[in-house]
């Protein structure tokens, strides 16, 4: 590493003081632009880069935004935060992530990790927390952002949509093409919230229709190709005669939809499918699955609007989740 | 937000000092047990967040380890950053994620924000940089780890595997099964780099056999299903006589197995498919693709561990590319 670069030796070079070096680097306004550029370009010939944490101590504030999720391995949620990306670009916030394995003990380390920096701002996904978790929010000298859900008690700001109107609408979808037996098939319950909130709105939409569920598999394990492939064909070898299976993630009904090419069934004379989420993953596909459009991009630009605004009063963004019938209903 | 928490509210409640509660907090060692727990307890009924920034002013480091990567759209960075978190999991250490969209200009200002946090180290994907971003790493006063490719100059520690040993492993597989009219389809040409060295690996080892390319796509945007399956279709309109295409990725190859699903071709008989990664998406599929394991959970594991250890001296940790033949070659 060498020789270590201290501010000193960029003032040095620049034949400024350090004091001037430091007001430079921050960009403060009383330094003529020439000098500014002067002191920019020789920290970024040597490779010096200021300390920001004597500068954040001064303001009680830094420039990052946390985002707390519970996972990045399906693009669920890197689509939210490329939505939060394209809002933050042009302005000085920069995102940081956290990952919480969908585990609310370990979202509430994570939130206080986050909110001990004095954020700009944070993003958190759903509105179920430890109590904890939400004293920390509530109490929090910056915007706070649920995204995702908008089914339950934001603590502050919300934007999502509403998985039990999700799971009514593509209830009503199936049920209007003629389906009858009907299974359902969900990954991460119960910690998966939402997908429990779609599910139940599904079964309310049934019920209505006089209609009930066939089957179901609620599974512990992750959402994948391979356990939607596996678990499908565990359940069409329990409950041969279902017509139509509805999941938790658009990853098992593409999972579902690799039983189906690699079993001969066709799809959907023998049997149907739809998803969640509208993800990527569906696109290039033989056909198109059913999915529902949970607009992750909109959720993401809009909880980056708020943290930019930081408007006074609670702010709730509901976006409408779009049932798409596709070609595999 | 109500009225704002300070640490004398904490302080009057757990009936300490301010001093002595700011300790208890901070987990310094000359406060009781008793008192630290009855002060974190009292934190964190109300929700109050210590402020960290003091603290990292007067230790000038934070217990954040800066990860830079190009994307978060595949599942690619995702489980190296699993690997990550699985070392950093039972340490202070927490990881924050910035990511460059494979832009070098945005790659320097990420790494510019991390480093003047001061974190306690700093991962970057790749080993192609500004000549910036390389100055502020070699000066970095803490632990910096190149991860994912060893082919070239790493500015300090670096892990990863070589991407022209995995393109050459990749042909001489091909060629062994006897496939004489290959093609190949990459993305993000020329932004990434390792992809670039897996093809130059993959047509030298062609050229030793006296094999040249039958036809090419290197193609400037993202690897997707979709664009897997377009290409390859216009890739076989225009050469419809090719026996075998290798992908610079596994997302990619999906892809074009989809078409020859939706085409009736069969695979390998009609047309052989090699992708690169071993991505969990692989898994389910009605055959197995061939692909080439890149060791990304332990790539992570292994940069983390650097961090934790903090070498004196530059570390470098090579794996091995894994050539899979599967069932698709």
């Amino acid at each position: 590493m060498g020789k270590k670069l201290l501010l000193k030796d960029i003032a040095n070079l620049a034949g400024v003081s350090e004091m001037t070096a430091s007001r430079a680097l921050r960009g403060a306004p009383d330094v003529s632009q020439r000098t500014r550029e002067k002191v920019e370009q020789i920290a970024k010939d040597v490779g010096y880069v200021p300390n920001r944490i004597a500068g954040a101590l001064a303001s009680n504030k830094v420039n990052l935004v946390g985002v707390v999720v519970p996972s990045l391995n399906s693009s669920v949620f890197p689509e939210v935060l490329s939505g939060i990306s394209s809002k933050l670009k042009d302005t000085p916030l920069k995102p940081v992530i956290g990952v919480t394995a969908y585990d609310l003990e370990e979202e509430e380390e994570v939130i206080r990790e986050m909110l001990s920096w004095r954020p700009a701002g944070i993003v958190v996904a759903g509105l179920e927390h430890t109590e904890a978790a939400r004293k920390m929010m509530a109490n929090a000298d910056c915007p706070v952002v649920e995204v995702m859900d908008v089914d339950g008690d934001p603590v502050r700001h919300c934007v999502g949509i509403s998985h039990l109107a999700a799971g009514r609408a593509m209830a009503r979808t199936i049920l209007d093409a003629g389906y009858k037996r009907i299974g359902f098939i969900g990954t991460k319950m119960p910690q998966d919230f939402r997908a429990e909130k779609r599910l139940t709105g599904f079964l309310e939409e049934l019920e209505k229709a006089g209609v009930s569920l066939a089957d179901q598999e609620l599974y512990s394990g992750a959402s994948s190709i391979e356990n939607g492939h596996l678990l499908t064909k565990e359940l069409l070898a329990r409950t041969p005669d279902l017509d139509c299976l509805y999941f938790s993630s658009d990853v098992m009904s593409v999972g579902a939809y690799m039983h189906c090419v690699a079993a001969g069934l066709s799809v959907p004379d023998e049997l149907a499918l739809a998803g969640f989420n509208n993800l990527n993953l569906l696109r290039g596909l033989p056909i198109k699955l059913a999915t529902t459009d949970a607009h992750r991009f909109a959720i993401g630009e809009a909880a980056a609007d708020i943290i930019l605004d930081a408007p006074k009063a609670a702010k709730l963004v509901q976006l409408e989740p779009e049932a798409i019938r596709g070609q595999s209903l």
